[in-house]
């Protein structure tokens, strides 16, 4: 298995060891380990929803040490929050848990059509609490892109300097886009892309519709008859668009649903040659016994001990 | 007593032994010390309501002095105030009252829908002025959240690497909330969980009505039957979203009122778990004698030793 | 030949010697190596049009090593590419082809009239990729063309400190243009003037149409008798635009269309007096064997072994 | 009390709040706090005079954490150590004891006759450590005075923009010096001169003998009749030779030697105006509870409580 | 066991989250992980007595990687090496074993009494490589220590500010030591502490031998009866002396011996409380079947599994 590894961190030739270390650190530990596949648990709902909406449901965790516990009694891959949350357990759990420190963050207070998060942390940070990746989020689509894509590069130069990896969230959102384009699979292919050209070790995008927004892509999409049909054959184009499978994407849950419809989602995400999910609502906004038992189910579909 | 302290400062593991340090020195200053109580006494109103408005009714505070004397006679944890004001009593005053530094303030010449202060400030400033902690404001809310989010980022990462506190205000404000929604309880349990998660080690706020203000959040609320309608209830809802009361969250006094009113809420926010307030305009527009005599009363409260 | 490469360098008088290394090793690799002219393979589409639209109809080019096979077994003088493409394959095919890094990139999920790229990588990153040039984006007519030309200042500055050459891809773009006016001949020698005068060590514009789009220039051409019947002659106009041709100014191929067309327009070039050309989807978006053959007629054309 | 603390920072009027403020902590802690009188214990033997000759004969002492809770039980006014000691114990004790974090420090596996200790600590060190003051050894008389003597300049400057207090340990060695010369009265007056030239703002020497080492300073002391003949005498001399009083001098205990002696000693620093001790061996090489009982008797002779 | 990691990190709770996670990543890893116990491979015998006296006897270990597959597959905890050797195989072996980047190396073509290394290596290499710690020799007695501990001093406030843990080997050397003294009990466990003094958070000396070096010292050895007749009294002593065993220390195998009397030595490190052993030549100067299976007894003896 560990093999697997070594073959994906090929696919990281011009990184440095140290950055190579830290994605070999994310893929060689908790259930997954050496499988190559991650299961990430991220906690920025806090930020981005505000503390009811996501803890209210079950209230341990509005304690940021709880998120930390749940990652390692999971098994998770990784842990990934934004700096308060990290600053609140990153020495007590020192070591036991890969962290990523998201950089920037949004909040709903406002509700634009062009969202443009705030910068909240820095490699630096990043290195004092013993991360093995930074993470940031673009919104392709949005007005904004330009600041965010340039706020990226930057990180991303100080933080493959420092030997860290870079996590990137995109999410396409804009008032250029439809509600449905957002999750169009043409949409979510092309945010993939711009990640892996902005110099992204790690993809996460949402798992994408049938949907076809663009019509000069919608054109190409029909012509050359690329199949979108189920969604096992959507995330294979997208890990396609990720430079031909050779950056590791993995999928967002996004909002609570049923378990059965996030079990599916997960062989879909293993069929079509994901590399995994992160999984933050489903996951803590439930009490401990279940979550464990949810998110094992999801890493046994990956390892493939379940179906 | 001092376990609290101690208990306290368990909750800033990630922070080095000088940022510990000016906590601890905030905790066991005056007349609280060692409680985990606080009571603080800002004067930033001359800066943000002009100078008539702030000291009018109460002469002796045009006097910079009269504010450093008030919180050392009346057993305050802190005095804090912006550059000017510091400036003009922190030598004769050093070492008699932990001192707090905004570094950014607000005036209201101008009255914006979407405020956004000046930074008037810097960490050089808060150690040779031997300061424990800057203080920063941020208005969640205002569109020009991400410029204060950021610079707070930069600044909260200077002061932490000098060994300085950081005590976050944070009030929402901006064209896209109601005036109702500045106070409501879901926004500024939300504003608590923005300022914590920006890795401020004490957040102040305002005091919540019962009010709900965003849809997606009084959805929640109802259904999971948060309990708010209480003060109380509220202080403790805003505590727990203050990473579960693992951060010192204090409460704003606001505008003057009667003092069995103020008492009223004092006792609210010792029953619900608060820890202290900040104080300004009700005790720095009043005569000395009787500002005394009021702050006593609040620290009683806190104390223990009045109900 | 080498004589030839010699002339050119001779026109870099002012650039420090690394700068006229890097240049030199432009003009003395591949097929073309050493008679002036170049063929470049740009691989940019993936950001500028999407994944799908850029490489469904060969889908060998969803993997980044693919086209730095393609351009070192076709021949071609350099790769072109954003960050994300080049890091992925750098390391393996180190020394193998020079390599450009483009620095700013700009997606289609937005159709602006007045186009403003993000800038995607840094003349450092250039340095650890072992490029010989930086390759950077103007739209000139664009309302932010301020923004590009300043950016495009500061990074030429920059990589010629280094000893890297500068390529800029010169497109007139804009609500000042007509459609018909991107490509008017007097648009396009601007374009090409444009970037020589910002200091371009190479020039890269769109082969220009007869149109005139600019009343006050249309006069001057008209008086002045500049011949632009002919695509040749057009050409010839564009690289007297270019200091009278000591700048090296390449043409692009444009969209996929008929090959014979793509060699007519080569001919003319080379009539004309171009240097070569920057040819992307229509050696791409086609498979490798049928790839190598065109290019290779292009070639051909350039170094005089066919028509 | 407070208004001999009020004094004492009169004399650093120069200073800015911040080293005034950790002035005052230092004179405001412990037993003396309020006094002006400053009992520190300093634990640097370790670095100095190697592990067993300084910890064997009370083993606690091996333990970093021993000294800390030595210095807060016994209620001295501060604790001073080098990097290593005070890093072992600073977030635990964070803000119960002044700490003065010694940036020098020099062992005897050499015996020089010009000795030089090494720098081991910084500013940012004591800011991140939460300190009060740094700690710098000179050697007057040695060779390598001026380097000792420039870097305490740059480290004062430094520490004194960040608001600490410096304080300076001035040992007269060197091979100009006889052995009796090192504690010399004219000599020890001459090393509390310079180290207050210097810019410290506590000040550190050894108990002085009524030998007189220099010719030229002897025949001044015998024509000016200066008073030596008596301890008390002579430390009154060393006070008025620092800024006539108008520096805080104080006292090291040296080797470890009979309690009377040491108290007779104590009496003496009292009756000539001295600010205190520095005591070390005497407190630390013996059982904890014999050494508070020992270090209380001396904090009775400076407050008065004890003849 | 995990226990065990927890109580050792709580040992360094002025370090950051970042420098705690890097200890535990060191105590976490191989056969000993979770034990509190540690084996390392170190292989700076290249630089500091040439490659034929390091690698002729078991020749593979010219080839750097030859080093990274033995700490691998021996179970070490961590490979320590200077920047050529690591940079030769840190990318290859990118996340499987913790490494330790020397910083200093010192050759023996000059073989001076008192002895001075140069700096070969930054922390910045030691990022961008992966290591978890950068590793450091002073040489106590040495003329030059102060240039060696001010090196150290530097460097270590570097690497704690990245989060990175810090290695010293404190051996002491000069012309003020006899042989005999190089080893004595007195100044081994001196260069303990000041090692421990200067910030290292890993400490690696010689066994010690009975012989006391300095008469100061030897009067105490005697007078405080500490006993030192067996080496696991003396490294018991030398534990003592590295902050009372809170700080890691570790001991070297110096030259290559007997197996039986090496694994003699590891039991009298088990039995006097020592963390472990650094063995190079005693390990890659032989087969690397035999070097197995050596190391395999030692940690054997360490965890318990054998006498």
């Amino acid at each position: 298995m560990a093999d697997r590894v070594q073959e994906i961190l090929s696919w990281y030739s011009s990184d440095n060891a140290g950055t190579k270390t830290n994605i070999a650190r994310l893929l060689r530990h908790g259930k997954l380990a050496g499988t190559g596949k991650l299961v990430i648990l991220p906690v920025d709902q806090g930020f981005e929803h505000g503390p009811a909406r996501s803890f209210a449901s079950n209230p341990g965790g509005y304690n940021p040490l709880y998120h930390f516990q749940l990652a390692i009694d999971a098994g998770c891959n990784a842990y990934a929050a934004p700096l308060g949350f990290l600053e609140a357990g990153a020495s007590q759990y020192a070591g036991q848990i890969p962290l990523i420190l998201k950089l920037n963050s949004h909040d709903t207070l406002h509700d634009e059509k062009d969202p443009m998060p705030s910068v909240t942390g820095s490699v630096s940070d990043a290195l004092r609490l013993g991360c093995v990746a930074v993470g940031f989020t673009i919104y392709p689509g949005s007005s904004h892109c330009n600041a965010m894509y340039e706020q990226l590069r930057a990180i991303a130069e100080d933080a493959k300097d420092c030997g860290l990896a870079v996590v990137v969230w995109s999410y396409p959102r804009g008032s250029v886009l439809s509600k449905e384009g957002e999750t169009a699979i043409d949409v979510v292919a092309y945010a993939a892309q711009i990640a892996a050209q902005l110099g992204a070790h790690v993809i996460k995008v949402k798992l994408p519709t049938a949907h076809l927004e663009q019509a000069a892509a919608k054109k190409v999409y029909e012509s050359a008859k690329i199949p979108i049909t189920t969604l096992a054959e959507r995330v294979k184009h997208v890990v396609q668009s990720s430079f031909d499978g050779r950056r590791i994407v993995i999928f967002s849950g996004g909002a609570k649903s049923e378990d059965t419809h996030v079990f599916e989602e997960a062989r879909a995400i293993r069929d079509g040659g994901g590399f995994g999910s992160i999984i933050g609502r489903n996951s803590f906004q439930r009490p401990k016994a279940e979550a464990m038992k949810f998110l094992h189910t999801i890493m046994g579909v990956y390892s493939g001990e379940m179906q």
